[in-house]
Parts: structure tokens; C-alpha cells; sequence
């Protein structure tokens, strides 16, 4: 017999968890379009040449690539190439940047700059499955396209703490730098200029190996064991004064960018600067941020300026700065949230050929909002019931012979067990603020 | 330079059509919410084998299939097979159904049945592209499981007529007929026992192609040619008179399940038996019905009873009954909706200096749900006047020295040229109204 799971790697939700999904996504939504951002959205599927190459590094090396078909796939066979590209045609994405930045460059005659967007959408890695790792998982995204800086970060980071703290996180915190701060940096250090790359994604995996290997690593590039500078750089004991002797230019623009963050008073617990945060993805040129919590040990949401990487679509460079919202993980970071049972009101079927009568009496009901559910088959009361206090449902509507042709239902509330009295034309008024969260 | 058009068959979606689409989907949701459904999700992917031998038939030859990757895929180019599976190991799912049977069989002693669920989301078919026919589309999918009949029909079928109503869809039309009843059919034209499925194939493409062709494949079978009788059954004469008397259970089954739909009184202009509606899929076991619309020369929109193929992945068997929207196809009979523009105020930046009082005044405005836009950048307010203007944005705040100081600001209609005043308290109060859909 086949196997039932779904593949390693990727989840299955049920209704309590998908309903929870939806209702966040529902949320987050929502803060974004608050900003003036607008939804998009791009195929699951884009040509490999899309995908590799677009300063994705890490990313790149975990695309799921599909086969190609047919007579396709039989010339590649007999080609007996060894290049796996031969192979497949399309990928799946691995983020959601990539596919922006190549509908920018394909719609430009169509777009208004600034551009304000956001995109929420599955994306997929072929990631080594572990716990809390998933092949398949939701990014939220939000971008401004066409704009050189400055309040385009100010807006998307704004926009993402605030749906963050709608979903109901707390204690939530923002770390900055600027990846041009970080050449100076890896300059200083004495990394070659050609390594500058090589020593942000090697930072990167500060939150993932050891300090020591991490040193080790610097030091083989370098030649030589690592600097106390450096040492006091993983410390966190790099502060905005030493950015700003060290670039002036660039440290003061962080520090601006901090200060008006503050002065706009986000919904999280601090925002700081952090010249060890590196986000290892190439694309970066400019501001580099990343959402954590003191309780995980990774970043839930991640972005920054990336000015260059439409113009690998395009003729023309156009700047653009976004902010990424990990939402799987986020998800791991809140409480419970209200059961759709409460939201619902069951009401039985007592005689079976009275149910046309009474899902037509329902109609009205449902079409203003107020979710009624039925025992589909013809079945004992008994068992109406029992499937009724399975699903945890408080209120059961009474529409039994009398109550139909009288108009006047009966309304139990399964905690109290208390019934009352109410009328047809009162359904929807008396329902609604019982029932709604 | 890469290419930046979407792969052939897939699409991009602008922040208009992106809209559009979260708004129905969002209806949708809503209306089966209201019949008690909850939501479900699967992954996109699936193992090969849950994929293939599910009764998909045509379906089965569309699968979109995974590249191993490292190693695997190596050893499988080493081992030089024909067999395309031994390249691959997950394929994209091609329906709803088949993901939905195996998570029933999987999470059976966690469900308590009758099982009302929906599940809207992408599936993927490798098609050759053509005009209105995608390779990455969305089904909402809304199910009963563990339901015997009759009940179970009637609710997927009320769920879904008022979910294409609530979208503004007019004038769709529901075809019903019973797998059963072509059973009995093909028998009585003369295919063999085993035939059965293979009439119900051929009778599914009658959209397709040729009243000719389809009688020449019928022809080929039945070593002869076609009878009257089938000519009459394509023609739309075999009425349900005729079905009572070519099989009397099943006959009376339809006409009792055709009867109370039409005591429910659905949002449909008519609902009725068709005894050519075959749905090809093999899965069906009884009811089938179809969403039609007279400008259409598809469907819109299937389902029916799948009482075996939960059996496929578990030891028991669990009855089932299904109905899907095919939401691209349901989306092109629409009209078009509210825009965004109408629900979104605009707010300039007079003074870029105050951007930070600006932004932390709008606050509160955006956290009660009033969509505020700001220009991101530095701008001249000429610059930013246009922005508004090509987004069509009708209302403008305008918060300037003198009124961030008063608290009082001025609203100003693009379209009647007007100014107000409104007072800082009022303005949530004031605002939502106008910009609200």
C-alpha cells in the first residue's frame, strides 16, 4: 500500500491548523494593504536561468528542478549529458525577490514608481528535512520598487512590524547594518577586495555553526588567526561610533535611519544596530535588516536594499528595498488563537424530510456571514449531537417541527445549558455578536 | 540578457488582477465557511506513486515530476533507465482530490466524520499552452467524507452555487447525472463489462471534439456503427424518464436529488439531468455534476461521489463526495470589481523633515483598518501629486505644518475638486465610510 504521508520535508494541515494560517495571512495582509501596499503574485515555476545566478548563493545550490517531458526528456537520455540541466526546464522558486525582480523588468511600461508591493506565497528548497525545517513554507513579503532610500526602509520595516504585532507577536526586535558597511569592514580586516562577498556569507552563519569554526574559516581566508578586532566584532562590541569613524558616510546614514525608527515608534521591543548581521544573499547593496526574537535562535523575517539585481532582468538598474516575514516561523513564536467551533452555530435536523425546509430557512443567515453547520446524512439525534460536541460547537440552533412553523427558534448554549427564545427576524442581529470573534 | 517573461503556460499577476483574485478567494472561503466547511492544505508536492494509479486517467499523463537530486539522480543517469521515475521522486499535485484521500487515510483516527472540509489552492498540469488553458491554476474545492449520500450531495452543491453567486456570477447552470446510470448505458449500447470506463472517457470529450469523431471512437469499439439511441444521448434526448426506466434505483436516486436541489431554491438559473455528463475521471462512483454557463464551451466547475479512492490509500473504505470550482475559468465570466484606488487614502509629504510625525499619525488610522498611502521618498510635491493621480487615488489628506499642528487636516475629493476640514478625532470615523467597498 501506497504511503500516506506527504513527503519528507513538506506538511499536511488540518482544519484547525489551516484555519489559523488563514486567518494570519488574512491579518497580514491586511497591515500591508494599511500602507498603501498592493498584492502580486508570480508562478510556483520559473526557467532555471531565472533562478541561478541571481546572487541567490546558498539558495541556488536547493532548487527543486522539474523534469522535462516527453520526447524532451528522451533526447536529453540519449545526449547522456552529465549536466543536470539537460535534464529539466523549469524550477520551482526559492524566494520571492527573484521572481519580483524579474516582473519588474517585464512589466516596466506598465509600472508607476515608486512601486509598493507585497507578495505572499509558498516558495521551496530542497533542504536536508529537520525539525522546524520545511521544504515548502510561506514568505510574506513587501517591497517599494524605483525608490533610491531612505523612506522606502523606513516604510517596509514599519509595515512589517506592525503585521507582526497585529498577528499578536511580542517582544520582537529589529537589528540593522549596511552591507557596504561590511566591505569596509572586510577591507579593514584585510580580506581582499574580491572576499568582501565571501566574508558576509561567512558572518552569516554566525547563528548556525561555531564561533570557532567560524574564526576558523576567516583565518583560513586570511592567512592568519583572527584579529581581536574581529573577535570583538562577533562580541557585538562594534557600536555605531566605530561604524561611523570607520565609514563615516555610511555610518551616518544608519544612524539616521535608527533614529527615525525610533521617532516613529514601532510595535517592537528594540531596534538596534548590529555591524555583525551580514544576511548572506549577494543581491544586498545597501541597508540590511532582520526581525528576531530573544527566544529563537534564527532570524523570522530578513531584507535590505538590493539596487542591482532588476538590472540583471533589464537594460535599466532600478533600485528596490523590501522586507521578508518568515511566516512558518513566526507562526512557532505565537499563542493559540480562537477555534472556529466558537464561530459556528450547529443546527440538527430533526425530521429528514424537513431538511430542504430548514437549509432554505438557513440561507439568509449564511449569506450575512453567520457560519451554520449540519449534520450532512440522515442520522440519529443521538449522533447529530455527538458529531455537535466533537466539533466543540457552544450553540445549536432548534428548528425542529413546532419551532418551524411557529418562526420562533430555540437557541442552546451548550456551556450553560441554557435555551431561549428567537424569533426568525431577530437570527442574524442575535446570532451575530455571539458568534463572531 | 535572461528572459522575463513568465514560463509559457504561467502567469504573472499585477497588483490589479492580484486584487481582484484575493478578493474572490476570500468570498469564496467565506461562503463555505458559512456552510460549516473548514480549511484544509496540502503540499504542492506529492510522492510519485500517491500521484500515479488514483483513477486521474488523462489527468495522470500531466504530471509536472521532481529531479533527485546529488547523488540520487547520479546513480539514476548511471543506471542509464528508460523509466522517467527512476529520475524523479516527487511530482506536483494535478488535482485536490487525490492529496485530500490521502490525508483522510492518514489522519483517519484524528478526523471525526462526517468530515466537512475546503481546500483552495494551485494545481499544476503540464498542458500544452493555449489560450485559457494554464499549466498553474486554482481549484476550490469543497468536500464531505464519510458521508453515504443524498445529504452530502445536496450541501457541496448548495456550498458551491452560492459561492459562484456570492462572486457575482450570473446565469450558471448545474448538469447532473449518475456514474451508475453510464454503467447501465454502456451495457445497454453494448460495451463490454470492462468497457465501462473507457465510454465514460470518450463521452467527456464531447466539448472537445467532433460529434463525428466521438462517434467513430465509439464505433471502433462497438464494432459498429453507433446506434440511434447514442445519437439521441448526444443529442440531449435521453431524459430522466429514460433513465427511470433503463435502471429504476439509480433513476429515482437523480430524480429525488434533482428535486430537493430545486426546493433549496439555489442561486442558479437551472439545474438538470443530463444522462451525457460523464466526468471522466475513473474515481466517480455515483452523483456527478457539472457548473455550466450557456457562453462557455467548458466547464466551469465538477464533482461528484468518490466512495473507493480513499480505499486506495487505507485498508477501509470511506465514502466521499466532492465539488470543485476551477477559479481562472470562473474569474473570466466576471465583471469587473471595485478597484483599489477607491479604498486607499493619499497622504503628501510637505515637509520631508516631518515624514516621521506624519507616519506615527497615520498610525492609528491604518490599525483600524483605513488603507493610508505615502510617496516613499524625498519628493517634490508635484512628483507626488502625479503618483496619486496615475493611481488613481480619489481622496487626499493633506496633513501640512499648519494642520499637524491644529490637528486639523483637510480631505480633498479628486473627482468633485472639494476641500474639508476634519478633526484629528474624527477622521477614522470620517474616512471609513468613503473608502470602504
Amino acid at each position: 500500500m501506497v504511503s500516506t504521508q506527504p513527503p519528507s520535508g513538506f506538511r499536511d494541515f488540518l482544519p484547525e491548523e489551516a484555519l489559523r494560517r488563514a486567518q494570519l495571512i488574512k491579518l497580514i495582509s491586511e497591515t500591508y494593504e494599511s500602507f498603501g501596499f498592493l498584492p502580486i503574485d508570480s508562478p510556483a515555476f520559473e526557467s532555471i536561468n531565472v533562478l541561478e545566478g541571481s546572487g541567490g548563493e546558498e539558495n541556488e545550490k536547493l532548487i527543486f528542478k522539474v523534469l522535462k517531458r516527453g520526447e524532451k526528456f528522451k533526447s536529453a537520455l540519449q545526449a547522456k549529458s552529465d549536466d543536470e540541466n539537460s535534464y529539466c526546464d523549469f524550477g520551482l522558486r526559492f524566494d520571492l525577490t527573484v521572481p519580483l525582480s524579474r516582473m519588474v523588468a517585464e512589466y516596466r511600461g506598465q509600472i508607476h514608481f515608486p512601486w509598493k508591493v507585497y507578495h505572499i506565497a509558498s516558495v521551496w528548497r530542497a533542504e536536508r528535512a529537520q525539525k522546524g525545517r520545511f521544504r515548502e513554507f510561506t514568505q510574506c513579503d513587501v517591497d517599494i520598487v524605483g525608490s533610491k532610500g531612505g523612506g522606502a526602509e523606513l516604510e517596509v520595516i514599519q509595515a512589517v512590524s506592525h503585521a507582526v504585532a497585529r498577528v499578536g507577536a511580542k517582544d520582537f526586535e529589529l537589528k540593522i547594518n549596511d552591507r557596504r558597511l561590511l566591505v569596509s569592514l572586510a577591507k579593514h580586516f584585510g580580506f581582499a577586495d574580491d572576499q568582501a562577498d565571501r566574508f558576509a556569507i561567512i558572518l552569516d552563519k554566525k547563528d548556525k555553526i561555531d564561533t570557532k569554526d567560524l574564526k576558523d574559516e576567516f583565518s583560513e581566508i586570511l592567512g592568519k588567526t583572527v584579529s581581536a578586532e574581529i573577535d570583538g566584532l562577533l562580541a557585538g562590541n562594534f557600536d555605531l561610533k566605530a561604524a561611523e569613524k570607520l565609514n563615516p558616510e555610511i555610518g551616518t546614514q544608519l544612524k539616521s535611519l535608527i533614529e527615525n525608527l525610533q521617532k516613529i515608534e514601532l510595535p517592537l521591543s528594540n531596534v538596534s544596530f548590529d555591524a555583525s548581521l551580514a544576511r548572506g544573499l549577494g543581491y544586498y547593496t545597501g541597508p540590511v535588516f532582520e526581525l528576531r526574537h530573544p527566544s529563537a535562535g534564527y532570524s523570522l523575517g530578513g531584507g535590505g536594499r538590493y539596487d542591482k539585481l532588476i538590472g540583471r532582468f533589464s537594460k535599466q538598474e532600478v533600485p528596490a528595498c523590501g522586507f521578508s516575514i518568515g511566516f512558518d516561523r513566526l507562526l512557532m513564536m505565537l499563542s493559540e488563537s480562537k477555534k472556529q467551533s466558537e464561530r459556528t452555530v450547529f443546527v440538527p435536523i430533526f425530521i429528514e424530510e424537513q431538511r430542504s425546509e430548514v437549509i432554505k430557512a438557513l440561507s439568509p443567515l449564511r449569506a450575512q456571514g453567520v457560519n451554520v453547520d449540519i449534520y450532512p446524512d440522515s442520522a440519529k439525534l443521538k449522533n447529530q449531537f455527538k458529531y455537535a460536541s466533537d466539533r466543540g460547537f457552544r450553540w445549536v440552533l432548534i428548528m425542529g417541527d413546532e419551532e418551524l412553523k411557529s418562526k420562533v427558534y430555540k437557541l442552546k448554549d451548550f456551556i450553560s445549558g441554557e435555551e431561549r427564545p428567537i424569533a426568525y427576524d431577530r437570527l442574524i442581529s442575535d446570532l451575530k455578536p455571539l458568534l463572531l470573534s
